[in-house]
């Protein structure tokens, strides 16, 4: 960080220990959520950021009197060590320490820390309270954020205008979506269910908005009563008469100042009716419970109703996606075509590629927005997960190398999300078949899951081991989870049966999720193949009445085949792979010139089966150790 | 079931109905589950058997005015609905519909059901409550169960005497073992944990008792105190000098009936201290929270902090564990040699099986007790999972066909469990094809597992999709986990990182759990094929700090190779079953006589490699459905 950045921080910092010690406060929690729970953050709310110069998409920091601690996950690790003072923030992975455990060894006993209720789920307050308890270390809600009070040139909260989305792509009225919730609700014996998450609003109404980059939200509130109505916290000026309209009276638009107020009266209502409000804990800020409970209400935590709904895509939705990603892999073709003729030659930065990635993605004028900061990283930088170029990161790209280029746009039609690691000049030497071994494995586990089948009822984490299985059996691994849901012109991470180490939830069709192993080599290189799958219906089980499910690779566009080791593969692999190119230029050739036909048609050409007489085995790490 | 039993189950239902009546309730739940929450139960505990005539080691039923069901899991779905008149119980599987929701749509809004807070756990019983609230169903606390009241012949609960577990066998002594689980309670600022599961105690204390079959456990409750103190709930005169004098004087004996009081005391010493009660809110019954808050302390839910520890075995308990399994095999091969000569002849019965299965273990004297009942199932009968074969299900051997045999015994150095899926008479025509490519298919799932390698940090979950995929593939599952932990000398099912579809828990070098994926043919067969593993350290992950694991099967008994299809099998596979069968070989060998050692040979005899052009090709049932 330049001199000058460093003393911005060291200023605000200052700034905001004056306002806690005039608060009577030791310490205050900053944590990267905003009182809507998205990903992506307008300017107003990118309050960790400002305090502490790190720009990851998660994270969290505290402020004591004397010591301050900004933390992120295994993301970022990298990304906030150079982004963050050092001399004025300790570090730490927040999912080996957590914010409260860190207070908990550096505030004394006594000490009242400050936190802002809008901001924390009650989950995750609840388990800061135990470990704070614990040290007898008080945390105490704030009515006004202290950052936001020293936040000089605060920009104003966003308030885009609110447009439908079309019932023709969203399969579902606002009307019968309305009813799915309400059912959830009266199913719980509740009053209503409080949604706190944009995303839910946006899916629940069929509207969207353009509050924040990259997700087409309109950041609000919404209380679904168990009679199906609606009331909406927006600024009324924000919502044009078309979509009063089409959402008709049973949607109330309401002040958010009124907010409080609403609560107050469901309260009472659920109070005389007996019945509890629901709330996901998980999802919604601690703030509400703390309301309703004031009220007399009975709160009963439970998963917003909306999440799964919203994961498991209607059938025009799984259309419409799979027509924006042919879109997405015309635009991609184009790109690599591109980028085979030019990056050879030396020179490109990686800033210059995810600038001419985009231009080639907006010559589709149904392209929106893209789905996320496009992260181009060539060689070392590929190794920095959720990596983006910055002017004083931004790398020439020095052939021979691998590029990592995770990239997504917004089109009405869905969202997109791909990642290919590209060989950029002929690679060479030993540090060739270590890449090539490398991405090898990486591609084993990303077929190993794209050829899976399931019955229903099976859970991300079954299917987490099979991405991995490749990698470990040579004692690698990657620190980020292998899928993740992805909504239809809506959150590209959003939550559905996420293929992670713990994923507990089951596949159910209709859902859409990324499949994106990886492998990251520190200063030295990084490899992720990432597509996006669609969970569809394959046979019955045997002897049983449970679905047999499949994954449809939706994602059309090439994996870098220059990158493979044949001999690791095993025929199984390589049909597969066959397979899936076949399909991929027969699906966007007839949208694509002959010159750009000519490029994909080399890139899908079939990989020679095996000769060898062992396919698929693997070099051996160690004696088989089940029998050492 | 005979005109008698039913007879009885009548009697037995009316009377308990008659007993709620008086008592002014409109239904009772009466769980598997003890007061002591162990999967086994003392004949005075047997509930659910007396009530319903369901045998199976987990369930529930609930009785109301006009209708009754009794509840199980897919492990005994054909054995519920043999054993329970089906004109006095309606059958469930619980996993589907819980007892609660049954309850709240065949009971009227305003109804009082009864239970039992000493038998249900407070997450149990929470999940249940909130079910019935929704339908305005109130659950009412008995003092004393109405089920005990009407059981006339009602047994004795057991009152065996305790003896001490030798140190040299748990590598470390009940002083350490009081210091580590009193750490945890400091780390969770807590003043005491209350165990409740007797597994807990007898890890605890190093002690082991005769209380119930198959375990060695001394049914009691403790509390672990802050400084390390241990208040022991049981009778004073089941405990001889030599145990009290190894406890010394910080564990002090308590007789059941103060429980109460000493609660009392301890929530009021909670109290001034302004610490919480840790309590498994997963594993203690709801009635030790009740008592805590009434006595206005705070419960803090935390894990029971033995679980871990005790799951992690120390050297001692791992070598123990490798030579119990040694004693073991010599018996299996034994019994096995035997079974190969005598079985072909035709008129053996499962019950012949089991029976001469045991006395072949018994020859050994180390062998303490079984670990559970035998289960040995001729053709179909193998298709109940968990069947125990009875006086009216007792099949005769006819050759051709598959023995399904799982069993184990209790050595003092280790608990052993074992399945073989054994050939009896010459295999042939269509079925045969499909036994040996259902057989294989299983074989592939325990390799699958058994040579697994993962970072310290995986999941049971990630395993288990492992032991699934081949069946998966070909439209199969079974509906059971993976694997479970396995006591030393303690439960054959206990806690660990369990292998099943949502196992959370991270895998630690020492824990000891089976492997044991399965298929089951209604009406046909059943297959599995089941041995325990060690989780051992096997190098360290790449750029990491984080330690490889593996499994060591310690298991040592061959798989039958006359059932296997070694066109289905890749190298891979056979280089392990190999490499396996030498194992068991060399380890047992030496304890063998010349002719028992002639059968092993044959039957740990090599595979012969696969010379297919591709190996490990599993037809195909529908064409890729990625691609589709």
């Amino acid at each position: 960080m330049t001199s000058q950045q460093k003393q911005n921080t060291g200023d605000r910092l200052a700034a905001l220990r004056g306002e806690l010690q005039a608060r009577g406060l030791d310490g205050f929690i900053i944590p990267h959520d905003d009182e809507f729970q998205s990903e992506y953050l307008p300017p107003s709310a990118e309050r960790l950021a400002w305090v502490t110069g790190f720009t990851g998409s998660a994270g969290i920091a505290a402020v004591l009197k004397d010591k301050a601690v900004a933390m992120t996950d295994g993301r970022y690790t990298l990304q906030i060590a150079r982004e963050v003072e050092s001399s004025l923030f300790a570090t730490a992975n927040m999912m080996e320490t957590s914010a409260g455990e860190w207070i908990a060894s550096n505030a004394v006993a006594g000490a009242k820390i400050g936190y802002d209720p809008r901001l924390h789920t009650e989950s995750d307050f609840k388990q800061m309270q135990r470990v704070l308890k614990a040290k007898k270390i008080e945390l105490v809600p704030v009515d006004s954020n202290p950052v936001d009070a020293v936040w000089a040139a605060r920009p104003a909260p966003p308030a885009t205008t609110v447009t439908l989305f079309p019932e023709s792509i969203a399969g579902r009225s606002a009307a019968d979506k309305r009813g799915i919730v309400a059912k959830g609700v009266n199913d719980n014996g509740a009053a209503a269910v409080v949604l706190a998450e944009a995303v839910s609003v946006a899916w629940l109404l069929n509207i969207r908005g353009k509050d924040i980059d990259f997700n087409p939200l309109a950041l609000s509130y919404a209380i679904v009563h168990d009679n199906g109505e609606v009331d909406w916290f927006i600024d009324g000026a924000r919502v044009p008469a078309d979509v009063r309209q089409a959402l008709g009276n049973q949607v109330v638009v309401r002040a958010p100042a009124d907010l409080e107020k609403v609560l107050g009266a469901l309260a009472a209502r659920a109070k005389t009716d007996d019945k509890p409000v629901m709330i996901d804990s998980g999802r919604a800020p601690v703030w509400f419970s703390n309301i309703l409970k004031k009220q007399g209400a009975e709160v009963l935590h439970a998963e917003d109703p909306c999440l799964i709904p919203r994961a498991c895509k209607t059938a025009q939705e799984q259309q419409a996606m799979i027509n924006a990603h042919v879109r997405d892999g015309v635009a991609m073709v184009r790109f690599l075509k591109w980028l085979d003729e030019e990056a050879p030659k030396g020179g490109l930065t990686e800033m210059d590629v995810a600038d001419r990635l985009e231009s080639f993605r907006r010559m589709d004028p149904a392209c929106l927005d893209l789905s996320f900061d496009t992260i181009a990283g060539w060689a070392e930088n590929g190794a920095v997960i959720h990596y983006k170029a910055s002017a004083d990161t931004n790398k020439t790209i020095t052939p021979p190398g691998m590029l990592l280029l995770d990239s997504g746009a917004q089109y009405l039609e869905g969202t997109t999300d791909i990642t290919r690691t590209l060989a950029v000049g002929e690679l060479k030497g030993p540090q060739a078949v270590n890449m090539k071994r490398d991405f090898t494995l990486v591609l084993k586990g990303h077929i190993g899951v794209a050829k899976a089948r399931f019955p229903e009822g099976a859970t991300g984490g079954q299917i987490d081991g099979m991405a991995r299985a490749a990698l470990w059996g040579m004692n690698k691994d990657y620190d980020h989870g292998t899928g993740h849901g992805v909504g239809c012109y809506l959150g590209v991470h959003e939550e559905a049966a996420t293929i992670t180490p713990r994923g507990a939830r089951s596949f159910k069709a209709g859902m859409v999720i990324s499949n994106e192993p990886g492998f990251y080599k520190k200063d030295a290189y990084g490899i992720r193949i990432e597509s996006l799958v669609l969970v569809k219906e394959d046979g019955v089980r045997e002897g049983s009445s449970k679905k047999m499910l499949a994954f449809d690779t939706i994602t059309m566009c090439p994996i870098d085949q220059r990158l493979i080791e044949p001999d690791l593969l095993d025929i199984a692999d390589i049909e597969w792979l066959n397979a899936y190119h076949e399909k991929v230029y027969q699906t966007l050739s007839p949208h694509l010139s002959a010159a750009e036909n000519q490029w994909l048609l080399q890139a899908t050409a079939p990989l020679k089966k095996n000769q060898g007489l062992n396919p698929g085995a693997l070099p051996v790490i160690s004696p088989a150790p089940v029998i050492a």
